[in-house]
This record gives C-alpha cells, sequence and structure tokens, in this order.
C-alpha cells in the first residue's frame, strides 16, 4: 500500500480503532468462546476490543493463524489484518543451540544463515514477528536467561545481535523475505541485582552506554522493525514507562522509528512497580514514554481513547504510535497479503527439513565447548574401548531448553541414539543411573498435577537400585560418559538459582561412580554457566553442550569421535562458584590489582578463599589439535587513524583445527577508569593439519572510542596494550601510542 | 591562636613548607633512622620533606608522641606542630564491640557514651584525629568491612554516624574535648562489585543520593573535622580524585570546609586504577578535587611544588588545603599544647579503667543477638546443670576483631574465664575439641612465618584427639555451647570471602557433636553475618556475639544466665546462602512480587532454589521475654504536615524486656520506584515484668521525603502504608493519605 493511501485509512480510523492497533491479546481471545470468558473478565476486554485488536500473541501454525485472520478480517470495517507475533528464540521447528550456545560459535556468519532457517521456518507457519533476538548483556550466572543472550561481551553481542537481525528479516533492498525482529528486552534487562529474576536494575549511565546498549544498537542499526521493553527499572522507572530510556535514547538519539511494545503485561506492572495508580497512569506513562503496543493488559484497551478525548494524552501521540503499527503492517504486505504465502502445504515443505537439520547439525558442533581433556583421552575411537553412557540426559530427548516454544522434543535426536548409530551393540552399553533432581516440585508452577510430578522422581529404592545397575555396569566399562545437567525448567525466564552447581543427586551418583577408577567424560547440559569445581577433578573431558536443539546427540557425537574438531570458546565464563557472581573479563582497573607493584599479600583486590578469575574464562575452549601463536606484530608503534595487528598461527597437529583468534585492548590511562582488556575483534581460522597462516587484523580509531568522562564518545592520546591469544587469560602482549 | 596570626603563619610558608602540610607519613619515618631508609627510598621521599611534613599515621601512646613531636619542634622553623592521626575505630585499649555490632544495639546515645570513651582514652595516649567513624553503607556480607560498618540502613547509620561523631569530638560551644573525627570512607564504598574487596563501584546518581550519603552527611552535618576518600571509583572515577564526588557534593553542596584526607596510598594508586599516567598527574587529579592531605606516598612531596610553580595548579587551591590543615591544628589547640594534655601519667589513669570496661560490658550486651531459643532453652540457671563449653572460641582471648589496632587481645575476658567465675567446678567443663580452621596459610601475608602458621594448625592426628575428647566429654554434659566462628583475618579489611559459612573444619565438628542429642548454644563469633542455614537445624539456641571486644567473655555469660535479657537487634539481615547476595530489607517493588496479584507460579521475582528473604531479616533479635504489639494507631487518616502513631506493648512476661520497636514507612506510588519498606523511626523501649507502655512516634512530611524523578529531594501527595513491628518481617499495617 502506498504510504498517502496508509495516511488515509490512519485518518479514517475511529479512537477506539486506533487504540486497537496499539492492543496485543493472546490466541485464546480468538480461539474460542469459551477460552475467551476467562482472560477476558481478567483483563477487563470487551468484545468491541477483540474486534479491533491489532495483534497476537504466539498464535503459530498456518492453518491457525489463517482462521483467526479470516474470521478477523470478515468482522473488520477497515480490514486491516492481524499481525502475528511469536516468541521464536533460536528456532522455531528446528531448534538451534541455546544463543549462549550460538554466542559459544563467535561465528556471526553461521549464526546469520541459522536465523535464515528460523525466518523461513516461522513465515511459512505464519508469524509476522519474532521476539528475538534477545541481546541482554548478562554478567551473572544466577539469572536463568543466559539461556537467551549470546553472553557478555559488548561486541560480540553486538554482532551477533546483528546477523541474528539480518538472518531473520533477510532484507535487500525493499525486498523483505523474513520476518519482522523484535529486539530485547530494552534495556539492561541482564543486570538483574543478584540474578534474581525481574529484580531491580541500578548502574550508572557510563556503564549504560559502554557496556549493556551495545547488542540493541546494533540490531536497531541492523534495521530491527520492532524493539521490546524490559521489565526492569533504570534510574528507578521500569523501562516500559522511561522516557530517558525510549524516548531520548532509542528514539532520538538512535532514530529508531519502528515498533516498540512492552514485554507481557509491563505496562500494568508499573502498578506493582509504585510508579502508576492504576491502569489509567500506568496507559499515560507507557504511552508518554513512546511505548506503541501494550501486550497482555487492558491498560491501552480500557484506558487510552479517554486519555486521549479527556485532553490528557496529546492525540499526536497515539496517532505517532498508531502509524508506526500500520507502516509496520504495510512493510510485511500484510494489506496486499494477510498470510505472506503461508500455507499449510508450504508449512510442511519449509519445516525441519533435511537441510534445516544438517545447518542445526553444524551449528551445534561449533557451540560445543571442550573444557577439558586431559591426557587426549578425545576423541575416542569407535568400537575400540567399551563405552557407558549414563546419566538423565543420556537417553533424553529434551534438549532443546525452556524457550523453545514452537519445538518438539519427539524431533530430537538423543544423544543414546546418536551413539547406538556410531557404535557397536558390543562396545556400547547404556545405563540411567540416576535422576535428573530429587525434588520436582516446582514443575507444579506449570500445572503438573502431584501424580505427574511424582511419577518423574524416583523413590529411594528406585534410585538405590538404578546405582547400581550404573556400578555394575560400569565395571566392565573402559570409559564411562555422564550426561548431566540442569532440568530445563532449572533457567530460562525466571530460572534464578543461588547455587549453579549440578543438581545434588547428579553430584552424589559422580561421586560414587567415578570410584570405580574408569575413565569419565562428562557431556554438560546447562542453560547458564555451571560451577564445575569439583568435576573438574573428577572428569578425564568435559564437554559443555548447552542444551543443544534437535540435533544435540548427533553433534555431540560428531565431537566425541573427532568427525568435527571442537571449536567452541566460552562467550561467558564459567565461575568457580556462585560467591564470585557477578563477574565479567572486561572488569575494571582497580587501584590494587592482585599483581601490584605498590601493594603486597592481603591488602590488594581478592577473595581470602576463591581466586578472582573464573574456573573457565571468557573465550576459553580446548580443541583436538594445537595451534601455536607466534610473532605478534604491531604495524607501527604510533598509531593515528589506523594500524595492523598481525600473528602467526602453526597447526602443530594432525587434525584440522577451527581456531578463534581474540584481539583485546587495553587503554592504559583514560578520563575515566578503563577495562583491563577488552575484545576488540576476532577470526575464526581453519588450519589443515600443520598449516601456517598470519592472521592481520586491522584496528581503526573508531575501535578505541569509548566514553570519555565528559560522556562524549570518543578518544584520548597514550598508550594502549594490545593483546591477541587463545582466550582472555591466554594472551600475548604488544604495546602502541595513539597519537 | 587568632585567626588572623594563623593566616600569617600561612603566607610565611615557603611552596616546600605549605605541601608538606599537606602530606601524611607513617611513624617508620620518624621512629627510627634505620627504618625509614626503606619507605623513604620506596616512596622517593627525603629527609626536606619529613623536616616539614604536616602529619603522622598510626603512632599512639603519650611517650612515643611526644618524643617525635618534641624532635620535629626543635628542627622546625615556623614551629607548626605534627598531628597525629590513628586509626581508632571500635576503641583504642578498650575495645567495644566491631561496628557490626554496634549496630545491633540500635542504640546511637549509648553508642555516643562509647564514642566519648574512645576519646578520652585516645587523647590521653596523644592522638589528635582517628579514622571514624566508618559509615560505608554494607548490602553484601561477602565484603570483609561489614565489620566496621553499622549495617544496611540508611537512618540507622546516619544516627550513629552523628553519635560517633559526637562521642568522639565531645564539643560544646567552643570547647573541644574529645579528638577530631575523620569520617570515611567518601564514598559508597561498600557497594564494592562481587564482595570483592576494592573492586569497582558503579550505582545512579539516584541510588548513591538516596541510599549510600546519609552516612557522610549525617556525620558532617554532626560537625565531623575531616572526611576521608574511599578506594573505590564513583562514575569511574577513584573518590580520591573525583570532583564531583569531593568538590560538588562533600564541600559545594554540604558546605564541608575541613580537612579531606585521601585513604592510604589512595592518590599513588590513582596510576592502577588508569585515570592518571604517572604520579605528577595523580597528585592534580587529587588536588583539583580538593583532596587535602595525601597519605602515605610520595606524590604530593614529590610533585605539587612544581605544578604550582609551572602554573599546572592554581596556587589558591593549594593555600586552601594548607588552611583547612592549619585550621584543624588551631582547632585542636595544637599551637598552645601540641600534646593536648597527653602525659604518660595521666594516659595511665585514662587507658582501661574499671568504667570504661564497664561501659564495653554494657555495650557488648545490648550488641548481641538472640537469633534463636528453642524451647526458651535460654536463659540457663547456674549449677543447675553440666555445661560443656567447646570450640575454638572457648579458651581464646581475640575476640576484638581485626580493625582494633591498638587493643590487645591479653586485656580480654575470654568466654571460659567468665563461665569459670560463674560456675562451680562440677557443673562446667571445657574441652577445645576442634580448632578455628583448617588452613593458616594466608597468616603469611601478614608476615607469620611458616612454623607459626604449623604451629597454629592441627595435625590430623591431634584433631581426631581434641574431637573424640570433646565427644567424650560432651556424653556427660547436659548442655554444649559451642564457641565458633571467623578467624579474625576472616573479616574486616581485605577479608572478603566467597563463602561465608562457618569454616568447614568447625561444621563437621558440630556435625559430630551435635549426633550426641544434647542441648546445644551457639556463640557466634564473626565480622559479618554467616550463613547458619545448617545450625538453624542443629542448635537449640543461637547467640551472636559478633566480634564482642575487651568484656566480650563477661557480657554473654550475663546474657547466658539471664542477668541481662537480649537486646539486640541484626542491623545487616543474615542470608540463607551466599547466592543471594548483595541483598537488603529495603529493596525496591518489582513489577512482579512474590506475592502478585496479578502474575501466579514461576513468573514471579524469585529465585527456584531459595526464598528471597533472609534467613534472619533486618531489625530481628528475640528477647527471653514476650512483648505483644496492639493496637496501632494513626492519629490521622490524613496527613500534610505531620501525624503520630502509637502501638501499645505488652510485657506478656516475668522478664524485663528492653524492646525495639521499628516504624518503616512505604510509599505507594512515587515519580519512581520506591523501596517496599523502610526504617524511618525506632525507639528502644524498656518495659518492666508485665508492664504496659504506648510508644508514640511522630512522623513528620520531611520523613517522607526521598530523591524524586527530578532529583529534587522532597515528597509527592498519594498513600502511604505505615509499618510497626519487631523487625522488618513482623510488623502491622496502617495506612494514611499524605495531601
Amino acid at each position: 500500500m502506498q504510504e498517502i493511501k496508509l495516511r488515509e485509512l490512519l485518518d479514517s480510523l475511529t479512537w477506539t480503532e486506533k487504540v486497537g492497533q496499539l492492543v496485543q491479546l493472546s490466541g485464546d481471545f480468538f480461539h474460542s468462546e469459551e477460552l475467551a470468558v476467562g482472560p477476558k473478565k481478567k483483563l477487563g476486554i470487551t468484545q468491541e476490543t477483540i474486534d479491533v485488536v491489532g495483534s497476537v500473541l504466539n498464535v503459530t501454525g498456518a492453518e491457525t493463524i489463517r482462521v483467526i485472520q479470516e474470521r478477523y478480517l470478515q468482522n473488520s470495517r477497515h480490514k486491516i489484518p492481524l499481525l502475528f507475533m511469536a516468541d521464536i528464540i533460536y528456532g522455531y521447528r528446528t531448534i538451534f543451540p541455546i544463543p549462549l550456545g550460538l554466542g559459544a560459535t563467535w561465528n556471526p556468519k553461521l549464526i546469520e544463515e541459522a536465523y535464515g532457517v528460523i525466518a523461513r521456518e516461522s513465515r511459512s507457519a505464519g508469524a509476522h514477528v519474532t521476539y528475538a533476538p534477545m541481546v541482554d548483556l548478562v554478567r551473572d550466572a544466577r539469572w536463568g536467561r543466559c539461556l537467551e543472550s549470546t553472553g557478555e561481551d559488548p561486541q560480540l553481542n553486538a554482532d551477533f545481535a546483528a546477523a541474528m537481525v539480518r538472518g531473520l528479516q533477510q532484507e535487500s533492498g525493499r525486498e523483505f523475505e523474513g520476518i519482522a525482529s523484535c529486539v530485547k528486552h530494552f534495556a539492561a534487562y541482564g543486570a538483574a541485582e543478584a540474578g534474581r529474576e525481574y529484580n531491580t536494575v541500578d548502574m550508572s549511565e557510563r556503564r549504560l552506554r559502554q557496556d549493556y546498549l551495545s547488542g540493541y544498537k546494533s540490531a536497531v542499526d541492523a534495521g530491527a522493525k520492532l524493539v521490546m521493553t524490559s521489565f526492569n527499572t533504570y534510574d528507578g522507572m521500569p523501562a516500559t514507562g522511561n522516557e530517558f530510556l525510549l524516548k531520548e535514547i532509542l528514539r532520538e538519539e538512535w532514530g529508531f522509528d519502528g515498533v516498540i511494545i512492552s514485554d507481557y503485561a509491563a505496562v500494568q506492572e508499573l502498578i506493582a512497580h509504585g510508579v502508576a495508580k492504576d491502569e489509567r497512569e500506568a496507559t499515560a506513562l507507557a504511552m508518554k514514554a513512546t511505548n506503541d503496543i501494550d501486550m497482555k493488559t487492558g491498560c491501552y484497551a480500557n484506558e487510552l481513547e479517554s486519555l486521549v478525548t479527556d485532553g490528557a494524552i496529546d492525540p499526536e501521540l497515539v496517532d505517532a504510535a498508531v502509524w508506526r503499527v500500520l507502516k509496520l503492517k504495510n512493510d510485511l504486505g500484510l494489506f496486499e497479503d494477510p498470510y505472506r504465502g503461508s500455507t499449510v502445504e508450504q508449512e510442511q515443505q519449509t519445516l525441519l527439513t533435511k537441510e534445516n537439520r544438517s545447518l542445526a547439525r553444524k551449528v551445534a558442533q561449533e557451540s560445543i565447548v571442550l573444557l577439558q581433556n586431559k591426557g587426549e583421552l578425545l576423541p575416542l575411537e569407535a568400537n575400540k574401548n567399551k563405552i557407558l553412557l549414563v546419566g538423565p540426559y543420556g537417553d533424553e530427548q529434551d534438549l532443546i531448553g525452556l524457550w523453545a516454544v514452537h519445538g518438539k522434543s519427539t524431533d530430537v535426536v538423543s544423544i543414546k541414539e546418536a551413539l547406538e548409530k556410531e557404535l557397536a551393540k558390543e562396545t556400547f552399553s547404556y545405563e540411567k543411573g540416576c535422576g535428573l533432581l530429587a525434588d520436582y516440585q516446582f514443575l507444579g508452577e506449570f500445572g503438573a498435577t502431584k501424580e505427574q510430578i511424582h511419577s518423574l522422581g524416583m523413590t529411594d529404592n528406585e534410585r538405590e537400585a538404578a546405582l547400581n545397575k550404573a556400578l555394575e555396569a560400569g565395571k566392565d566399562a573402559d570409559i564411562i560418559i555422564y550426561a548431566m545437567g540442569e532440568h530445563t525448567m532449572q533457567s530460562g525466564e525466571a530460572g534464578s538459582r543461588t547455587d549453579i552447581s549440578l543438581p545434588l543427586i547428579q553430584k552424589e551418583f559422580i561421586e560414587k561412580m567415578t570410584e570405580l577408577g574408569k575413565k569419565n567424560i562428562l557431556i554438560a547440559i546447562s542453560g547458564r554457566p555451571l560451577t564445575f569445581t569439583k568435576e573438574v577433578e573428577q572428569m578425564d573431558a568435559i564437554l559443555q553442550a548447552w542444551f543443544p536443539g534437535t540435533e544435540g546427540g548427533n553433534a555431540l557425537v560428531d565431537i566425541l569421535f573427532g568427525k568435527v574438531n571442537p571449536s567452541g570458546r566460552l562467550s561467558m565464563g564459567f565461575p568457580e562458584n556462585v560467591g564470585q557472581l557477578p563477574m565479567y573479563y572486561n572488569e575494571f582497573k582497580t587501584g590494587r590489582p592482585l599483581n601490584s607493584s605498590t601493594h603486597r599479600g592481603r591488602f590488594v583486590t581478592k577473595y581470602l578463599d576463591s581466586p578472582n578469575e573464573p574456573l573457565f574464562p571468557f573465550g576459553f575452549g580446548l580443541s583436538y589439535g594445537r595451534v601455536d601463536y607466534e610473532e605478534l606484530t604491531v604495524s607501527s608503534k604510533k598509531m593515528t587513524d589506523h594500524l595492523t595487528v598481525s600473528i602467526k598461527l602453526k597447526n602443530r597437529s594432525d587434525y584440522e583445527c577451527l581456531e578463534t583468534v581474540q584481539l583485546y585492548i587495553q587503554d592504559v590511562t583514560g578520563s575515566v577508569v578503563r577495562p583491563i582488556k577488552e575484545l576488540k575483534k576476532y577470526e575464526k581460522i581453519n588450519l589443515l593439519p600443520h598449516e601456517e597462516k598470519t592472521v592481520v587484523f586491522a584496528l581503526q580509531r573508531e575501535d578505541l572510542y569509548y566514553y570519555m568522562k565528559n560522556m562524549q564518545f570518543g578518544t584520548e592520546a597514550g598508550t594502549f596494550n594490545v593483546f591477541v591469544g587463545r582466550n582472555a587469560n591466554d594472551t600475548q602482549q604488544a604495546v602502541f601510542e595513539l597519537l
């Protein structure tokens, strides 16, 4: 539709119709007359609102969406199609690893491809918008939503954010092949205090701009059509009512003219937050902050029109919001085709294809991080040793994590299934040995019945019997593979934990099994960094596999048997213990560093009972091969606008290696305190056995920019250290002067 | 000296002499020719500087100070006396409980008395200035310096800050009987990230002003003559070079015209922080921020004069700083009497008098918090049961904590000594049973030799033998008292811990001893809140005794046998586990509270594996009696400028009770998110057995002030809840409207 027509359409709407465009309801308001009674009543939503509502939350499937859209349009005066938005975070039907695993690929190009698959699958299933990417910077493994983030680094997060947006939207010129991307959660949700979900966020504007905004900014610059607000406060105001965040930074500074949508019920939550007395005040706050769509509350629906007609809200504010929603619908071509080509047939042909599975497998391979490999136990040679697989994740298809809302664990290749394909019967056996958790009570929160909860747990006798069978089987084995980890529901949204070790019954099981003295390999399934302080002693090898997705089992077996050399690198450090949190590799210099030249002994920054460093640092990951880093060279000792930094890589091994070369800088003296180290460049380099390659990084003046004392983004003359190496703690150092 | 004379003195000084006044060195520069070679060389300090230096750090004792002062004045052209400053934090020779214990008294009046004793003792020993009070707000028990703070509440900290300053300075009119108070550490040092000593601090200005500044402001308003900078950053700048903190807030907003002194070596640490390239830049930053005295570095001594003569620093800045130092010396009367009446004889008469000990005992009694008392095991009746005392703190005089620099543990009454006085031989026995720690390695940081460290630990055989003796003795006992806790060096400065439970060997010992099935009482000695999640199951009674000071043993026995009814209340919550940190009772409202009316089940602010609440909340403490709270009454449902809140206390018991009535408010809707609860008023009320009293609190409009959205300090009309009760989690509620 031409813009002029769209403008006419806007002008022809009543206030009720306009407000309707700014309201988003869930599918139960449309699906079924009966279902709608409960929620309608709860939100105080009238049928009149439902008839003019602008968008729908979390309904997918070509058939369902067609039914709802058709019925809606039949009753609609202006025939403005519904916009269908859904939580499609790291896969629609073909599920990729959780984003914390995607971060570990250090391969935004590959992830862009993956999000292309996600876009095609989602579009075929009728979705128009996905609430992705989630780009919240994370520094606290207690927070369950680490799962959805690519990690702790502003640069890496920015690169992934852009890649995901490009992959999802598939734009070239005016063509828009993908689905619209809604980047979230704006802003700084990842800094929830003490890692507790929905808790207060407080930080300086300097920290916000320097570290926390980069992901959102990058997504907006890459063209994300929507931005979702976060649940947390910033400077005492929840994001959804925060004019500084939404109006000043996002709209004015960044020039974002797309749709802002509140997170689930966040407009109404302004009341619980205590910044609005009632729904009317909540509506006014959110609208004045330029939050366009109210997700899943009755606030806008019931209050906005009267706020306008009473003169309490500038009607132009509302018109501008409706315009942004209509423009999005038009950009998506919904006025021409409300289904965007989605049909049941096309959907069937698109979902979970061989190609999609194949890409999911490749991504999972690159996401898995080899944390430990004593005596080069890995890779294994098939059918050379007797292998016993144990643990709750051995014969388990639930490898897709909490937020794969539309994925199916029945599609998943389990570890056991993949191993059975790989190994002769005589050399492979499986015993569950132990359950996931001793206590499943919290499943009740999702409506599981007492009986269902009970059936998951084991009785004491069953536990004893399972252990004994595993011990018995272990005696015959040469190598024991432990498939252990967190329950799906222990991470993700509202999955905050104060203890981030493996569940206790699994730890006890490992304790007993490792007494057998066999070779031990841990495959860790988790939505966050866990503390493996004990396991590094007990295990010969540790593979961090995240929730690896639909092709998880296959990818793991590819790694275990060396068909693929592991190349994953942590994008979030793994702490020694929960008492170190929050932590981040790019921490600031202190006046009394550990290696202080002026202070010794007690009076330096440290804990008495723990190292400052994580157990596995940012950027860490082993390979089966050995690549040496030699001859770090800076093209000049002085830099004005640019210089190059090069290093020679030598593959000393018989393995093909996919090596992630990392370049960090340190601004030795700034007008404010600067980080110890900041990632600026990285490259994933493939080296054939015994191949040598020189990697050259171009460093521009802009790469050294930061928020200086006066809050200007720029840089100051002075000494810089540059570090190149394998991970944040294993680098070579050079120095240059910025003029 | 008249001001006009003082001004003439200032004008007569050379730049070298002026700069000297701004330099503080430690005693080793003055004591001994030999000792001085090392530090002099290290700091690059010349003899010329030493001859004109203005103040001395941590030298005390009438005799020593007299020798140094006399020698210095003999060589001095202008006869400006040296200023002697020292770390006298919670006692000079008579040691009171650590400040976290003082906070638990909820009795600023009593603490003012205590600091009067400290002032008299210190003055008699020649000290002119103490680096106290430390008023940093603390919310993270990992941080070792919780020990030095009165706790987590802005109001309580402000009240104690003022009381301590008044007690130390003993001013009335122009009379100045005490010693000068140097409040520290300005500002927000207590917010060190992840509880790690000297780590970065980052927060919004709103949080800084709302919560963190109250203690410093209160001390300054009470007339503190000096302020010490903190080691941490604020908004990217270390406090010592932070113009916003020192110049804008402290000097301009608060009108502070006293002396600002850097913390130990903090000027030079601007280099390690990376905001100064060298000592010259560090000096310029600190001086421009109006930091007057450079403690213990060569920066000012070596760089300031040339900065002035080169025109890089405005000479008026330096003159103003020197003026403040001279004025302080004059206020102290040093020009008239450089010793302020301190003589060896007077010192002997003043230190550790019976009266001082008696007050220390009273303060310790009020600081001890009864955390648990199952089946009303306490108070004990003397000689009725067989009592066994066990644990490393049973027969230990080291009860004074890390920062009682001039105190002597040989003065301390141990728990065993006090119990022996109380009990007949037949009903009391003692077995150490277990050591404090398995590993004393970290003592090496203070220069302990390998042999010394080794002698503290027990061999495996010794440990086994000690346990067996305790088990054997326990069989005969009716009641076992466990005197357990942290090693002195596990808390205090640079005493950060990631695990804040009792040391493991003590936990193992308790595990075995409690299998005897006797009545168990824990006396906990610690410099911070510990996690007693296990101990609340194992113990019948728990007494939190902090480091109770010189009279610790006596005070504990007074409590154990009911001569004194415990009245201590926590001024810092005790967490369930370290994974909840940081935590604070006055946390902010969230959009999804635990008791949400709109969200249920998983999606509320919480942890999956831990309560949000601490194990023992802010304000908590039991009594032997039972006081009921009845009839909470608000004088009016509407408030304009003031109203009164009253509640009736009824002592239902045969014990005299010292009850701390606490009044909290909640601003239901603000222009920014407000805390769930804020302490505003409290009163410690004595009730005779079965006595009834009505407590009336007057609430003024100003009590409801906060930093509103526009950062103005004021309040907005609306609904307020008022809570009155025993602790932050046990209150009755009323409501009023502010007009």
